[in-house]
C-alpha cells in the first residue's frame, strides 16, 4: 500500500484549510488504499527539503482548522521551471524515500502548471505516481470552474463589508467620494460582486473592472455626476485596471517571482486624481488581505464545497485518474453543484475572466446575471441588512 | 405632556442605533411623561432646519436597526460657538414649536459639549429643558465611563481580524514586515486591544501607542530585531503617534471644523521608512472606516449596554436628571456594570488616555490589566481562533 502527500501553494484563503480537512477524511475513508498522508510544510519547498508531516488517522484533531483561515501547514511560490529544473530529481528522491503514490497539489493556476509538470516528469522517469490538483483562489480566475474554492468566502465578505460602508457613507448630509479597492491580479471577480450589495441599495454606484479598457475621462465624468446627484459618491475599482494599451494604470514596475507584475494601489492614486481635477474630497479603503483572511465571516456554502474539493480528491486518486477537481454547478435555482475532474494542461496558467456582457454597457457597472451567479456563494440570508436606510432620503 | 427629541451626532459606530433602540424602548416605557418622540435627521442640523422625523410607538418597526452600522438619522459635525451663536435662538425656535422637554444627544465629547452648552443657553434663556448625553464613540476617549459604547464593538473586530492577519502571515517560509494602523484621533485604546489576539498567540509583536513619544530609532531597532529573530513582523500603530515634541508623526497639515488636526496615513509613511532604512519588504494595512462599521461582528455585550445607555438616558430624563449616561464597571469577573449619570461639562472636550502604567517598558507593547480590561467587551469566546497553528514553526 503506497502513501500519499498534500501540499499547499500561493497565497492562502478563508477555505484551502477546509480543502486539507476535505483531503484528510477522504484518506481516513480510503485507509484500505493509502498508507500514510504526509503534509508537505511550506509548499513544494517540504518536499525538496524533506520537511514532511504525518497525518494522524484521527479526524477530530483536525475540527478547528476547517474554519481558519491562512495555510496552516505553509505554503510556497516557487515556481518550477522546465522538465530540467535540478528540483524535480530532488522532489522524486523524496517521493522514493516515502514511497508516495499520489500527491494532491491545493492551489491556483501556477499551482496547477506545478501539478502538470510534476505529472510529466514522473511519467518521463517511468515513477508511478497520481497527481491530482485541488482548486483554490479568492482571485476565481481559473478555468473550466464554475467558480473556484476561496471566492465564496472573499465575496461574502465583501458584499457585507460594501453594505456596511455604504450605511456609513450616507451618514452625513455633505458627503465625499469614497473609493474601494478590491484584489485581482488578472480578472474582475473580487470586485464584481460587490454589486450583490445593490439587492438590499447598499451597494456601489460605480463598479470599475480590468475586464474592459478604463478610460480615465469617463471615469472622472461618472464620478463627479454620481456626486452631484447624490452629494457622496461610492465606488469600487480593482487593483488590476489597465489602460487600452493594456497597461496597469497604477503601476510600481515591480515583477514577482513569477514574472507578474506588482501592482500600486490603484485607489490612492485615483484619489489623488479625484482630489486633483474633481476637487472633491476623496478617501479610498484598500481591502487588502482582509479578503483572504476574514474567516469569521467564511461562507458556509465554500467552507462545504473546499472540504468536498479535498475528498473528491482522494476519491479520483485511488481510482487512479488525473487532474483537478473541478465544480459543475448543476443548477443555481436550487442551487446544486456536481464535481468532475478536468485536465491539470487546462487549468494550468489560463485566465477566466468575467463575460464581457455580464458588463454593463457604460462600463461602470454589471448586469443581473453577474449578480444571480455570486447570490448563491454568500449566505445571503446571513449578511443582508434588509431595513436599508429608514429616515435619510436616498438622494439629495 | 411635554414631547423629546433625539439626535445623533459625531462619527457612526456599530452600536449608535443600538442607543437609538434603546431610546424607543425607554420612550414606550414612559409614554405617561412624554408626548411624542421626535428624531432629528443630521443630527442638530435638523433642528436648526426644522427637519424631523416622528417617532412611531411601535418597537417592532425598529427591531433591525439594534444590529446596523452607521446612524441611521444622519449626523452632523456642527460645533456650536460660545452662547452667542445665532444658532442657539433657532434651536430654541424649533423647539417651543415643538414643546421640546427632553433632548437626548447621542455622541462624543464634542458632542458633549454641544449638550453641555444647550443646558447652559436653555437655563439662561429660561427654557425648561432637560438635557441628557448618551455616550458614544469607537476610540473610548470619554472620561467618567469605563468604556464607551461602540469601543467594543471595534475592539471585538480589530482583535479577530489581528488573528486572522496572524495565521495569514505565517504562510510562508520568508516573510515581511506587516503594519497595521488603528484609529483613534487622541488615545491608543483601538491599538492596544489588538494585544488580546496574543492570548491565543495570535497578536502583533509590537504595538505603538500615542500615549507615550514615538522614537523611530527604537522603533527600526524592535522592528529588525523582531524580523531577524521571527522571519517576519507584526506590528500595530495608532494613527495618532506623536513624537517627543508632541508633532503627530504622519500630519498632512489640514484641521476639521473643530480644528482637530486631520492624518495621513502613519502606516503608509513607517512602511516607507522601513523599506528605505531596513530594506526589508513592508506591507501597511489601514483598517479605516471598517472599524466603526463592521456591524457584521457587532459585539452583542457592546449592543446590550448601548441600547441600556439609550434606555436609562429617558429613564433620568423623566426623573429631570441632566447629564450624560455612565457605565461603571463593577466587577471584571464575573463582568457586571452599572449606569450612572455624570455631569456633561466634565465630559465635554476631556480625553481619556491609557494608563501609562498599562504600556510596557519598552514603549512597543501593554500589560495584562489592558488585556484584562477589554476581554469582557469583545465576546472572545465567539471569536477565539483556538488551535492556532498546529504545524508551523513559531520562531525560524
Amino acid at each position: 500500500m503506497r502513501n500519499a502527500i498534500y501540499f499547499q501553494s500561493g497565497g492562502p484563503t478563508q477555505v484551502i484549510n477546509a480543502s486539507f480537512y476535505g483531503v484528510i477524511k477522504g484518506y481516513l475513508k480510503h485507509q484500505d488504499e493509502i498508507g500514510i498522508l504526509y503534509g508537505s510544510r511550506y509548499g513544494i519547498e517540504g518536499i525538496i527539503n524533506d520537511d514532511l508531516v504525518v497525518i494522524e488517522k484521527d479526524i477530530s484533531i483536525y475540527e478547528e482548522i476547517k474554519k481558519m483561515n491562512g495555510a496552516i501547514l505553509g505554503s510556497a511560490r516557487l515556481k518550477l521551471k522546465g522538465l530540467e529544473d535540478p528540483k524535480y530529481a530532488q522532489i522524486l528522491e523524496t517521493f522514493r524515500k516515502y514511497d508516495i503514490g499520489y500527491v494532491f497539489v491545493n492551489g491556483g493556476n501556477d499551482s496547477m502548471d506545478t501539478a502538470d509538470k510534476l505529472n510529466k516528469y514522473f511519467e518521463q522517469a517511468g515513477y508511478d505516481c497520481i497527481v491530482i490538483g485541488i482548486p483554490k483562489t479568492i482571485d476565481n480566475d481559473l478555468v473550466n470552474i464554475d467558480h473556484t474554492p476561496g471566492y465564496g468566502s472573499a465575496s461574502k465578505y465583501i458584499v457585507r463589508t460594501v453594505m456596511e460602508v455604504a450605511l456609513d457613507l450616507q451618514v452625513y448630509s455633505k458627503g465625499r467620494v469614497t473609493l474601494m479597492e478590491m484584489m485581482g491580479r488578472d480578472s474582475g471577480w473580487l470586485t464584481a460582486c460587490s454589486a450583490a450589495a445593490n439587492l438590499y441599495n447598499l451597494g456601489p454606484d460605480l463598479i470599475y473592472l480590468p475586464e474592459v479598457p478604463f478610460d480615465m475621462k469617463k471615469f472622472l465624468k461618472d464620478v463627479k455626476e454620481v456626486y452631484d446627484r447624490k452629494g457622496y459618491a461610492f465606488v469600487c475599482v480593482s487593483e488590476a485596471l489597465k489602460n487600452e494599451k493594456g497597461e496597469y494604470v497604477s503601476s510600481i514596475g515591480m515583477v514577482d517571482v513569477f514574472g507578474h507584475q506588482q501592482l500600486g494601489s490603484i485607489g490612492r492614486f485615483l484619489e489623488d486624481v479625484i482630489n486633483q481635477q474633481l476637487h472633491i474630497k476623496t478617501r479610498s479603503i484598500e481591502l487588502s488581505l482582509l479578503q483572504r483572511a476574514s474567516s469569521h465571516i467564511q461562507s458556509n456554502v465554500d467552507r462545504e464545497e473546499a472540504i468536498s474539493v479535498g475528498e473528491k480528491a482522494v476519491d479520483f486518486g485511488v481510482n487512479h485518474e488525473v487532474g483537478m477537481v473541478t465544480i459543475v454547478r448543476e443548477s443555481t435555482t436550487p442551487y446544486k453543484v456536481s464535481y468532475k475532474l478536468t485536465p491539470l494542461k487546462d487549468v494550468a496558467n489560463a485566465i477566466k475572466t468575467i463575460p464581457l456582457e455580464w458588463i454593463n454597457e457604460e462600463r461602470n457597472g454589471v448586469t443581473q446575471e453577474m449578480i444571480d451567479y455570486v447570490r448563491p456563494l454568500i449566505d445571503e440570508s446571513e449578511i443582508a441588512i434588509k431595513s436599508g436606510n429608514l429616515f435619510l432620503k436616498k438622494e439629495k
